[in-house]
């Protein structure tokens, strides 16, 4: 029997980088937070202290901002991958490379009717997402977004559902629905058109939580993630994690009053939470695409 | 000499209050964050526990939800008022009363072109604000929002300013300006077109942002604030606060890179942290318009 | 009529600071949030832009940082005047200065049953806080403390308060009370221990909490800040801002469970929020003591 | 081609639970934060909206309460490990189920110099996790803790690391080492001490930052690993998640003053990020043990 060093990474986490395009009177703004993570040939650097092989999280930093001048970012999903691409081709002891990248929304800044050259207001809470790996099983690229609050008023109903001794709920058959929702989908190629993907995904998404008359959060989840599928062939496949952020209807009966569907709390905590995968049966194995961490729970 | 019990008071903070209207098939929606204060003739409950007087901070919450249902929620401002007005009236001890509510921002999810019926997708940081005050000194509405998070690529600089021993600031004459702002603006009347007045303040402070140029963020929130009162002549005066949100120019000549006002790191602390008042020399008496608490610094 | 600046200030806000203190073997450690804002003849620089009186944001900042060196840090109320001192003696333009400190808890490691000489856990959530303010009305110092979570799970009831049409709850004798308390209380001197005065009456507040029999928070807030000013005749006053953080009863009966007290849910919103200061009736004047910001609700 | 359900679980987030135990005058009390998570035979949920087999996500909520009654919290670990349990056996569609516990940390009150009967205090920020899996690989019990903030003044250097051309970090030998600790340690069996576990586990990961003469927080975190699995041979690995919260040493030369290790800014963003495993080479399987989510990156 031996102690041993298992799975690690290590990289430089939230990289604030905001990169301007100032060459046309109209300028444009990518706002990133960037997070690099490398693995390799580091058991040295662990086990007897030496740095050797290490190239630190501060280059990592420095990296990622000259790249976002020398090579722009036009996406973050290829701003992601020439990172990655870098790390394990130029450095000795990197084995493998996962770039994870957040992009706030900006819109033009609303001027006497006009979008403003050179202003923009922050659009939230929403947040576009990319997580890229490269390593010896391959270039993966995941696009995705996260925080995107979307509520539906009615066409939501939750009935017929199991119940053991521990159930007090009631069934309903109008409800409001509202999640505040994280997609990733896994592309099967490297050389996508991203902006527009992304676009286009998303609207699906937003289309199918608006138009499916949901049964549950599960089932809405699903139909969004098979629309998504049937929309572009070249994703391989869809994850979900969606709070069920409860909205509880008030009981105004106390003060003689009825409340039919109109005033509710929101709740904070707790919260439904639903998680699934939608994905082509014969999607391209996944490889270490979905590798986060050095394996935490 | 004694010691004695000074200002205080007392309510329920944050009720997350969501009223839908759902009398046509396009749907509406008001998402609330409510906070009710009271102040008036509290000194037993706090100095022999005699609980006689207090209406419970859960009968206060009650009557938000109550009155989201009997009432509606035309606008924050009136609901404010309505909640304010009656506590003050019907509610023997109470000598005034502090509501404030923010308003989260929602707008139609757009489906294949166009906006849902009963479907929207949050939309922030921003929030409306409004804060109401009723008692002896007068019914008080201010109006405003939170977190406006605005930012121009060019048309700003900061030079000419004073050195100390301790000043190596470099003068700047085009920076990034950005801040998350936050504005408060005081109606001399309680009888006002809530929404609309909402809608164009806010587009002349972000017109004023975006158009000035700027030689310190002083400047630009003087400019927002003058144009504000300029416009709308109900309002007795604006405050703002505004973080200097500093996106620092990256040094990239270690990497063989210029940098002419393209890559930023946009730092979280500390900032600058810019407060003004722009006011009329004749604005009528703010009272207890700015009280919001037990006199907490 | 006219439109015209009113109150403003400006500064660094939530510069952290960390001072060690290394000349011996056992380090010390203060780990400081520093929020510098200056107020004086700073009308041109709103008005027309002119910044040839304004010291920099970011030359107080590393005023702070220097003095952190050539003074230390003895105490936050003690850094806090030294810098509000400097800058209205030094800087030409500044009338006052307001200095608001937040000062995290650390305490030693325990390793093999000893403090560590130079390693140390984080202890929170409480953080300690001053606020000190230079000017025309005097000297000010603030002491403080926010984020202390304290619960008792008995000795407290609330009964016997006012109902009305909008009210349902029901009374009680027994609950659980929890609240995360912001206390600031007011030195008559600028003189004072400070380091022993904060412990000192953070015991008695401590105290007071776990000792009276409560019948409202309202009540205990009372007591505790008459004793704080019993025990320290060099306070003027003491204002509490206390949100009641309901513990809620969990129904079990539906489990076939009685529940007298051992299990409750924690609720995040609404939150009661009392609010409250006891004071000397021959306080001195308070002066711009507790004026944090420019006027902001 | 079809497109398919893949990996799915659903369950209640973020219960917040208070079990106070009041038969001896001496109350205790453990606070905790219940998230539950079901897998199963759950395709009808997602693809036709049959909730047949559905469990409500309120129910199990309802069961962590009840639980929290009947049977009590005497460690997190324990009452995740019931619950898990009662879930996979009797609830018919449940075939594995993933219980995740944090508890909240309180300490006694101190009152006249003595710890009180029903008064606490929250310690933080500190919060001790735990994690069950129950499935058909097994039963897995995770223990561990997050947001252990922990630093040390001395006695950590970094230097002889890979320099690149993106490389500008000076070497140190003598610098501040901060981070907020994650770590999750892997039980090799379902019926441990569990409080007495995670103390030791705690003693052993503070000592060894402490004491170790750190060359990198990679080598800190393997003595950490490398001393816990040593101590406790119950454990078959364990895991960090370790930012490297940077202490920036501020140059204070323009000022005049040299810096010898004494002032510091603490920054907030970009941090290293640390990750690694440490295990014992014939570990038993991991099974599901660690596997959180429905697969999200």
């Amino acid at each position: 029997m031996a102690i041993i060093l298992g799975e690690n990474q290590y990289g430089k986490a939230e990289s604030r980088l905001v990169r301007i395009y100032r060459d046309q009177p109209r300028h444009e703004i990518r706002d990133l937070n960037v997070t690099t993570a490398l693995r390799g040939a580091f058991g040295p650097a662990h086990v007897v202290g030496d740095q050797a092989g290490v190239l630190p999280t501060d280059s990592q930093k420095n990296t990622a901002f000259a790249y976002a001048k020398s090579l722009g970012v036009e996406s973050i999903e290829g701003f992601g991958l020439a990172l990655a691409r870098h790390f394990v081709q130029d450095i000795e002891a990197v084995q493998g490379a996962r770039i994870e990248v957040e992009e706030f929304g900006w819109e033009r800044a609303v001027v006497d009717g006009a979008p403003h050259d050179h202003t923009w207001v922050r659009r939230g809470p929403e947040v576009r997402t990319a997580a890229v790996t490269v390593d010896a099983t391959g270039e993966h690229v995941i696009g995705g977004l996260k925080d995107l609050v979307i509520l539906k008023s009615t066409g939501s109903e939750f009935a017929g559902f199991y119940r053991d001794g521990y159930s007090t709920l009631a069934e309903t058959h109008d409800r409001v629905l509202a999640t505040s929702l994280t997609a990733q989908w896994r592309f099967t190629g490297v050389d996508e058109p991203w902006d527009a993907a992304f676009a286009g995904v998303r609207a699906v998404l937003v289309r199918e939580f608006a138009t499916v008359q949901s049964l549950a959060l599960q089932q809405t989840l699903w139909h969004m993630g098979h629309a998504v599928l049937e929309a572009y062939p070249t994703l391989a496949e869809i994850r979900f994690s969606a709070p069920n952020r409860h909205h509880n209807l008030v009981d105004l009966t106390p003060f003689g009053l009825d409340n039919p569907g109109e005033v509710f709390h929101a709740a904070d905590r707790p919260y439904g939470l639903i998680q699934a995968t939608v994905t082509r049966d014969d999607a391209p194995p996944a490889g270490d695409a979905w590798r986060a961490s050095a394996g935490l729970a």
